[in-house]
């Protein structure tokens, strides 16, 4: 008989085998009981994902109250919500599963929306988990604080449902069933989704029993596979060689050691799209490294795939930024596709399959097919530093070599969309290192909160964080949080007085480009931190060099580099997107005004 | 003929009256064009909203491009989108009209979202402008970055779809009528639009014709408004006395002045709610202060709402923190209601009468009445300071006091959600001044960037904004900007060490109500406007007096006090409500635990 203050933690972990009684036992005469808050949490942990991120809000104390019981649960306070979805965004990406966001009912959820829309558009299996007003008041209609005063509690969730896979208000009468069908959409789908949670639904007792179970995604379709194999060794099999795409929803599934070993096979390339850059090393002699359309460093790495006699497009997504603004000349209807839940070979999808297994079928398949092996093939020299004095003040072109010297094996590189992310595409990684970036959605602000998440997800790892000082300053706060929890980052901020991408896009000296001077260096110790961080402003060539060896020895404290960079200057890549990104933008005789004749 | 380079301005201000041509003269050949960014630049000028709040992004810059060259028209950058939106309701609630936000698409518009949604629940007409990727784009269903990469460009409009009273995705074909059915949508109902550009729209040239005749808000039906009149007269008739309940749909609709009419008419008694709580002056002898069912401040001032003979709702919103969390003991049904479009006397509602017509028609009809005069209510004495020596350390009983010495004439107190909003509206505020809040929607951080809109909405009044540390955090970059552009309000930063106002409702001591530790005073310089604003901690009453006594003083900088307060200490309206609010949440066996018997 379990004694009633360990009830709260009775399925979890170890616990669970205790459970689980032997067949020969007679059933006992009613089932565990536990709080649906708790039972929320147990899943949770049990999924890996054991750290909430959110805010209070007096419509979630409750549920909170259940979940923190849960061992093992521990909370992550943030700053605004958004940071907080960013956070569990970030959380989620690095540990391959899960990341949850709890907040209150309306003001905090809608907060967060921004960051759920991110998680959606980038396959990021976050669920957002909002607790709400009772479903007393609910029914009664009552005119609450946190609603628009219309009596109704659907609008927020309705909301929800523009940018989720799968959203619930759950009652208690089906909430283990309810819980368990959400958190299985985010893990089946690599999608984010809602739990809804009322205040008295938080705290009542439902069964346990569904906890002894951990919760799997669903299994490939047997048959569909097997079509799947046949077609896909027919492909192969008329192919004198291969290359493989390999996109960011192969990094959601953790499948690098399928990579790995498909790239051992001959006769088979392997590029990634820069959301996923560094899913192969790129130093393996397979890799032809960050494919990008007609933006390829290299003619002969994009005509790897263009080119391609058989081209596998592995979890990719074919949104602008990440095919170099639609420069692909490779047709995607002719490739073998593999995605998160089905494959494609020519005009046949087969459904019912995950990307884990045709994956492996494909490195089977390539294995057997024993192609002739084709010449390595050189995706771009790692960046060499420009001549000229160490005392020159700063630019791009000497900043990315800088820390392409700086960057060690185990690095979670995390770059903001806008200058950061386009220098650190140019980059080679070092080995077992990530590249995490918003490519697909690419909300400035995304990468500081998301830093927060990537520490905790990661401790193992230093992350190493690149953002320019106008992405910087829409969620700065969440570096407190940072700092006073002990996180070590490192943090080079590029200080060019402004939103530079916007600046490359259009209208460089509009008053809109501006933001205020902030004195960056100064802001740990306004925070609170500032004996949690070591920080300077480098001008020069001698002086990151300088800092970047003492970012690379301080390990027991954050370090915050404010790099001085001139305004309108720009790494390779944005020079040459920016164009894109204009004529993209650009309406047929913009700006012009015509006076009818008089 | 005008010349080109003024065309952009042509439909402005005084150029206006030249296009309306006489109507002897012949009709000029074609009309004068303009771009639909320019007109819906110029329509908001014409609306008194000519400041726009937000941030840029590659698919609204040619939207901004063309807003910001009409006369008049100033960019107000903010630090993220939810700053923005939240600065422009607090301009809007202000300037009694309009305010504008302009993001773009995906990204801006949902971090906005939850300021909108505030907007909504308050009855703020701001208007969300999204400048959205080109027609051809969306037609195309291009995967392009800020979209969820599934080829849909209706997701974020259907999400504001939720909290905007109307929405539309403007059209060249029907932009001039797109643009004006939706703005006045905002002015009818005094509630939050949204308006989707896409970028190709932005510049097309559409007729300027629309814009000789101003925006105007429909009229009443005359018809209604006499039927009205005659059952109001019935219902005024056979009481002995009145009492008006004013709530902030009145101050949206900037009807004080007949406020004040109404207050000298013999018989009657203003109230107010909190969120409209200096719409009458509180030294006026017909004021009975603000109304907060059990928790009015006298039993007297409750009473003479309670117990009217004839109650009369002008503006009022029913809502649980508006009514001293439902403990009003009137029945609403029994009372004359005046809402935003309509009037209900007894059981008959009548439509299409806007509430200045209807409080009109009260006021002449309560002249007439010439009811006997009432005594005057004590509404609740101004706070006096405790007894107690100057060495004494600060608490709610000391600061309020203080504060209410400090208040003069003419000035916006905005207080934040929480210990900030429930110790003001104790408060007896100085004549001519309001008290800005967010008593329905309640999102903690509004007032910060809200502070921002209000001191450009109305630069010869000082802003005194009262916020506690934990609000802070959510939007405190906002400050950055309020400094930057040389706007000085007074700042009383309530450090209790975390989230007192849930602390109050449950689990005061859980990890979760804790917020970091920060080094608020240290705040201007960090963000690089330490000339603008000087700063100072307080401790004890000598303390804040002296602190108080230079704010006054000081007018041309900012002013931030950094007051500490004990963390678990409340004023009293928040001590009494925050049982209110524990009970509305606690569930039945709120915690319980129970095993199954073995």
């Amino acid at each position: 008989m379990l004694v009633a203050h360990t009830v709260r933690s009775c399925c979890t972990g170890s616990m669970t085998q205790d459970l689980e009684a032997p067949a020969s036992q007679a059933r006992p005469a009613a089932q565990p009981r536990i709080t649906v808050g708790a039972y929320l949490a147990t899943r949770l942990v049990q999924l890996g994902a054991p750290h909430l991120f959110g805010l209070p809000g007096d419509f979630n104390l409750s549920l909170l109250d259940e979940m923190l019981a849960i061992d093992g649960v521990e909370w992550v306070g943030c700053t605004n919500e958004l940071n907080a979805a960013y956070a569990a965004d970030g959380y989620a990406r690095i540990r391959r599963g899960i990341g949850a966001v709890v907040t209150t009912f309306g003001v905090g959820e809608l907060s967060a929306i921004n960051g759920v829309a991110g998680s959606f558009a980038e396959d990021v299996p976050v669920v957002q988990i909002t607790g709400m007003p009772s479903t007393a008041a609910q029914s009664a209609g009552a005119l609450l604080h946190h609603t628009l005063a219309d009596g109704a509690f659907d609008h927020f969730v309705r909301a929800y449902e523009q940018v989720t896979a799968a959203s619930v208000v759950v009652r208690t009468a089906t909430a283990p069933a309810d819980i368990d069908r959400i958190l299985l959409t985010a893990l089946n789908e690599s999608k984010p989704v809602y739990l809804g949670i009322p205040a008295d639904v938080a705290v009542s007792l439902v069964s346990a029993a569904n906890l002894r179970s951990p919760l799997e995604p669903f299994g490939s379709n047997a048959r569909q596979l097997q079509r799947f194999t046949e077609a896909l060794r027919q492909a192969v099999f008329t192919a004198p060689s291969a290359a493989v795409l390999v996109g960011p929803r192969v990094h959601r599934r953790q499948l690098e050691p399928v990579i790995r070993s498909l790239a051992e096979a001959p006769g088979v390339y392997i590029a990634t799209q820069s959301g996923s850059k560094a899913i192969l090393d790129e130093s393996h002699p397979a890799s032809v490294g960050t494919y990008l359309g007609a933006h390829t460093r290299t003619e002969a790495a994009r005509r790897a795939i263009d080119e391609a006699p058989l081209l596998i497009l592995a979890g990719t997504i074919m949104s602008d930024l990440l095919t170099g603004f639609f420069t692909h000349r490779f047709n995607p209807d002719d490739a073998v596709e593999l995605a998160v839940t089905w494959a494609r070979v020519g005009e046949t999808t087969f459904f019912g399959i995950q990307l884990e297994d045709s994956l492996r079928v494909l490195n089977d398949v390539l294995q057997d097919a024993r192609l002739d092996p084709l010449a390595s093939i050189d995706p771009g020299r790692p960046l060499v530093a420009p001549g000229g004095a160490g005392t020159t003040p700063l630019d791009h072109e000497a900043f990315w070599p800088a820390v392409q010297g700086f960057l060690s094996p185990n690095t979670v590189l995390v770059a903001e969309a806008g200058t950061a992310f386009f220098g650190a595409i140019d980059l080679t990684l070092p080995d077992n290192s990530d590249l995490l970036g918003q490519p697909v959605w690419s909300s400035i602000g995304y990468t500081l909160p998301a830093t927060l998440g990537v520490c905790i997800a990661e401790p193992s790892k230093r992350a190493v964080l690149i953002i320019g000082d106008g992405s910087a300053q829409l969620t700065v706060q969440e570096l407190a949080t940072i700092l006073h929890r002990g996180l070590t980052p490192v943090i080079l901020l590029l200080n060019n007085g402004g939103y530079t991408i916007e600046r490359a896009i259009q209208s460089p000296s509009a008053v809109y480009q501006d933001v205020t001077p902030w004195n960056y260096t100064a802001l740990p110790a306004a925070f609170g931190a500032a004996d949690r961080a070591v920080t300077l402003t480098v001008r020069t060539r001698d002086e990151l060099a300088e800092a970047l060896a003492m970012a690379s020895s301080t390990t027991d404290k954050a370090v915050l580099i404010e790099v001085m960079l001139p305004a309108l200057d720009s790494p390779r890549l944005l020079t040459a997107l920016g164009e894109g990104l204009s004529s993209a933008n650009a309406p047929v005789g913009a700006g012009a005004t015509t006076l009818a004749p008089a």
